[in-house]
């Protein structure tokens, strides 16, 4: 999938991606790399508001999934059933959450388990940067639901 | 602090409170109820995205800690550390964010310290509800910085 593709996707579907302004930098099989820029994501303090990096980081873990999923002609319903995320540092400007699998080898047995029992579960890790430095870290857990009847 | 007066300040400081069209249901000492609407936070599934989910929790804690500390006449500056979400139900229509402190009893020591110190920690739970039923579940720790200055 084309970033271009996976960005008319998100805006189209996920209207908060284009009330953040959200661009795709780069998709490949193992990362994700999504941006948005500081005005429509700010706080109070004039900082990156924690919803709005938790959004990023939330996206660009399902976009891995989706795109990689999609590339491998499996069609599946993700749902998030849990995350954690740590803000590591106050984000003066725009941002950026690069995402990839927490345990890359754990994507065949993810796939199988989708195939035969349609229902599988797997876990994203996205980093987010600004301005070269890492800024906060996100954990989710992700259900792949529905392929065996896809 | 009133539930319009909080209102027009997360729409004024926080843009994405706005785009997400987030209203402020109630603000009491110890709970805020937050609500906000499916349509600008729907997602590709038709049910809410796990980004605005996670938003909506946050706003909910961060107003309990800022409009409890603001009727206290404590000055403060408030840094979310880190949070765990849960998603327990996709959430298929409007729904609400209802805030309280992990521990209740928790407050004095928490502005004893800050008093002291200039710096002290908080855990705030926040809860989303629709159409009745529990749906997620946020608990997210906070700093508040800098009293003893102000």
């Amino acid at each position: 999938m084309l970033p271009i593709e996976l960005e008319q996707y998100l805006h189209a579907h996920i209207p908060l991606s284009k009330a953040m302004a959200v661009s795709v930098v780069s998709v490949e099989q193992s990362t994700v790399v999504l941006r948005a820029p500081l005005a429509p994501n700010i706080n109070h303090r004039e900082t990156v508001f924690g919803g709005s990096a938790s959004a990023l980081a939330i996206l660009a873990a399902w976009s891995l999934l989706h795109t990689r999923l999609h590339a491998e002609g499996i069609a599946s319903r993700l749902v998030i059933q849990r995350n954690t995320m740590e803000y590591e540092q106050p984000i003066h400007g725009e941002f950026t959450a690069q995402s990839t699998l927490e345990q890359p080898a754990s994507w065949q047995q993810f796939t199988r388990t989708l195939a035969r029992k349609g229902k599988s579960r797997i876990a994203v890790v996205s980093v987010l940067r600004h301005d070269g430095q890492v800024v906060g870290r996100f954990t989710g857990e992700f259900v792949a639901l529905g392929a065996t009847g896809a």
